[in-house]
């Protein structure tokens, strides 16, 4: 690794984002028909290295189960709207029709209802009666509090997802959940983020976690990076996990952690690259959100924007595309990588030479500028 | 090659586009009368290092004609408009006309129409009979169906191009054109492509081919990088191929295999650069639309936009610049590098000291940004 | 440190700004609650390391109370609006009504009546009056001529600054300022600058400094960089002066120089940067200048925007975003780094895993773009 | 000098241009009152190191003389309007009055008309007779056939400037310019170029240059980048020279060549950078044009954008922002680096503590982006 200075007393590493790389053809192409872009988690296989950022306005019960009917995973955010209200449908019209200037004060007295844990149960059910694989997730500040509802509602997977989650979270006013011990009394594979760098993703791989987010679930509804001045590029970022996983193997004897992108992902190109990195699958918000039965209805936002003291991002307009199928499937209508983005997967991985998600990891990367 | 750290598990190497580089003068000059810009490949030679891209935006058996009289060698697509309708006047009206929104879907209605084999037996024989060089490009897919009708109609130069044509497709469903024995078979020197790496194109110049295009065919046509997250920054995919040129050279024995330069080519100052990388030619799209005689009637669109599932490019607005003498020969009445652009190459040249093109590939290059 | 060549005869330095850097989490998390954002300089103890640049569109004898009300430090220009005029209520309307056009010749006027030395006793009176620390600041060139006024009016910290300031001014028309006696003979805390780079802030040191200033109070107000071509990006500037806090500190046997980042400082993760690049402190102006209190009415100049034959700013619209309690302690109605900026600082600090300011300085440090 | 790679076949070195670069203070400051920007150039002395690019849209003999007087250097061109017609008072008006899409055709008609040699003379006479250095500039193609009639007219310094000029222009169809026994037989200085390489410089020199012009007149009005693709970073380019300078210093036992940048100077803190990376003058061409006495009336074009078949420039709007005499010596209303432009550079001198333009071009560089 090599170092930069920043000045005589501090120095620095180099990281580079999506937008600086680009994935290169070699000497053989492949036929798209003949590529697989399955993946495995736990006991759970997947047609679509795809998990649902599980943000309100790209997943609801409804969209969750469609993804999963489609080959992806589906996550509800069991602290969100559809938890908090018996039918939220006003609330996300009310979101959908504020103006900009009040977009955030509308989020924040929408997401002041409590939380009611009966209604986890019942969406949960709700996903689980579909058929397809249930999963949900809490911020790792409440996970303590719901989790045994959680897991007696029955999850198959279980998300831990905050803008940083460490293995070591250290506080003198609440007794912090002690994620070690708490996967290690799961059932359930549990997915944990969002981590950046080699060392705090090699400490949560330690915990017993099956899947690792790498990112601060950033791009188009964050603004960690002007408010808390904090960013991780982002293929500096899988790169480097994808390096933690690799010795973590070692050292563990054989458990394979997965690494799952998680921010920065608006294109089908950053979901090739994210895998060329060495990610396993991507978490996707703002591409799903643009889907037309979005609960969004084309605005996108996360759980850092109800913050009410100290919002870091906002409602942004990411527009209502084309259906789910289409996004993710195709056909696409248009060419800026927000549809068909699993045949712009696969169409990537034949013309560079790759049959297979985990080959693929390997594919020849350029910078582009420097 | 020094490699560059994206992060613990993955390196890349540094890739320049030509706007990132310029040709620098050195300390003799010379008189641009003197220079000459010919080129030959097998048995032709062309007073011009231009080839048009095979796009019907651009290239008409008209165009491709004017193109030969004017010193370069025109290209006729042979899964275009020219070869789907007798008549495709109506077809190019319908696309110029076509609302933005509309655009995706008019191309992709128009090329629905089925190849008939008859109008590329007549389309080249019209190009013949006017006394130039006849080239007619396939893509990989289509050549085998189409190649025996393309030779029994006769031409001097068979062109294969797609966004990424390699020496080894690999397909479980279709029996794949076996580039090599393809090529040996034929009696018409073969230009195939495109490559951006040095591999792929050392494999390439294996298969017999007489030239490889560079490049993806990009340019303001395609949408690769968003889409794929593929991308090869011109400059450097050039110069790897030039090198791939040495080699084979060394390798074959004495076969001089012609680089031709194929995307990122919007202004004189960029070809300058792509031959002061080591091209001994360029495949011009969007400078050729522009032409007033071109068919697109100042719009322009490659082969990828009209794909039913996947598009990769749109229809963009080039406008109509110039008479097609004008845009190659001049006299300019602008200064964009969008005309007279032989005339630029010959100044660039004069200016820096050279006299022929290949010299010229050896000239002083400097990096702008870093 | 590693060089540049610019050219044959001529090398350099590279330097980074905020913007090209970023701070990142590494194993452990804390809690915001527990983060402590104090800091002391000499015998003063401030909750938040926020000194106010003394510029008359953020600072009046008001503000300055309320910013020490709420835990940091107050200055007030003694060469300013407030002590030129008894009540400059008008000429600060004048300087917010004017056209562009007229703005620097508003200003110039404005500014040319002469100081009143009586007012900087009354100013600072009330200041004191307040009960909060008490800081008055002057240029160096006016240094000699109001020093003793200002420390019979009694200051609790003296600051001198200037876009640039040596500890060696040298001049064959007027007796320079030497600060080494000046600072000697002197009662009170001296913070002295700008400097913005290792020697010349080691040389401020030596004069008996209790804090430098680092940069040149650049941002939003000033022009040095188009008019002077001085600049010094910022990141660079404060680890290099940082470095040289720590060698003075072995030199000196000691005495620990505080080093203030004076520039470049428009969010809050801009501060947060700062301080990861060994600043103790922060001197604020734009942020400050966006307070619903702050006499600049949205406007913010700088006093080199007054100079008669050479301005090197001008009047900017920065707006008036919020209370100045909500800018500095929350809670923020917006997610872009304007408003809870020392909230913001506490929770990135909590995120990388510090607890004090002091160990934030090590913070690991990502460079964006290279 | 590193090399980078651009790919295998293919290196190149980076170069900088102004805008990447700043200076940056050090320990010691001056007051600008002490500043010298004098310079001298064989026998003649300047109190202010600006060449005046010979531009019609700058340069009248009228300008000429006010530049002289001001203390810098007027040159007309000789091949402009004012030896085309006995009054051009028209001929500027209807360049100044074209719409933009007819004004290169308006130049190229206006300077279709033939020089007449009885003007050279008249307008070298005329800024004579006001009793300032003399100063014309030919074009080396043209140098061979006017020189006479200059030198018999008389003029203290000559010009030969065109965008690249090399010791060694080579022709099969005309005679060219032999520099070195053209300079050799001359009673005058010659100030010769642009030229942006060490070695084209170091082969001017050798020719017996008394001054080298670096660059190719570029910025505002000039296209050479795109049209030619040939750029010559600014910054490096000077640097470069200057090294050459100092080489040719020792090889000819004491031959002081003088650099003069020219090119991409928009501002006064373009003006200092250029000095401190080895410049002894600077020849502006968008600054002077920007007078209210320039005979370009706001517009600037440059001799590029007349020719008939490639014009490599055009006319551009740069706005009538001053008095020659405040954007030379100030006062300055604005901030913009466009006024008082001697003020700016003696005050950048001091503040980074230099009395003399010699000593400055030794002033610490950084590099701002990398």
């Amino acid at each position: 690794m090599s170092d930069i200075n920043i000045g005589k007393a501090k120095s620095a590493r180099r990281g580079f984002a999506f937008d600086d790389i680009a994935v290169v053809p070699t000497r053989r192409t492949r036929d798209p028909e003949d590529v697989s872009t399955s993946w495995s988690i736990d006991a759970y296989r997947f047609d679509l290295p795809i998990v649902a950022a599980p943000m309100d306005s790209a997943m609801s019960p409804a969209t969750a189960i469609a993804l999963g009917k489609m080959g992806g995973l589906g996550v509800l955010d069991l602290e969100g709207l559809w938890t908090r209200y018996e039918d939220p449908t006003q609330q996300l019209a009310e979101i959908a029709n504020a103006k900009d200037e009040d977009a955030t004060a509308v989020l924040q007295r929408v997401y002041a209802k409590p939380i009611q844990p009966e209604l986890i149960t019942a969406r949960l059910k709700e996903i689980r009666d579909a058929g397809v694989t249930v999963a949900g997730s809490l911020s790792p500040q409440r996970t303590a509090e719901f989790s045994d509802i959680v897991l007696k509602a029955g999850v198959d997977m279980f998300v831990i997802r905050g803008t940083t989650v460490s293995a070591e979270h250290v506080s003198k006013n609440v007794e912090p959940l002690n994620l070690k011990d708490f996967i290690y009394q799961l059932d359930v594979p549990v997915i944990v983020g969002g981590a950046a760098t080699y060392s705090a993703a090699l400490h949560l791989m330690r915990t017993g976690a099956a899947g690792v987010l790498v990112g601060f679930g950033g791009g188009a509804a964050s603004a960690t990076r002007n408010v808390l001045g904090i960013h991780a590029p982002m293929a500096t970022a899988v790169a480097d996990v994808a390096a933690a996983r690799r010795d973590y193997l070692d050292e563990s004897g054989g458990r394979y952690v997965h690494v799952i992108a998680d921010g920065g992902l608006g294109t089908s190109g950053d979901i090739v690259k994210a895998i060329a990195c060495g990610a396993d699958a991507v978490m996707l918000g703002t591409i799903l959100a643009r889907a037309g039965e979005a609960p969004g209805q084309g605005w996108h936002w996360g759980p850092e924007a109800v913050n009410a003291s100290l919002p870091r991002g906002s409602r942004v307009w990411v527009g209502s595309h084309a259906p789910l199928e289409n996004i993710l499937l195709g056909p696409a209508d248009s060419a800026d990588g927000t549809a068909n983005i699993m045949g712009a997967l696969k169409r990537s991985m034949a013309t560079t030479g790759y049959l297979e998600l985990k080959e693929f990891q390997r594919v020849d990367v350029v910078v582009n500028e420097y």
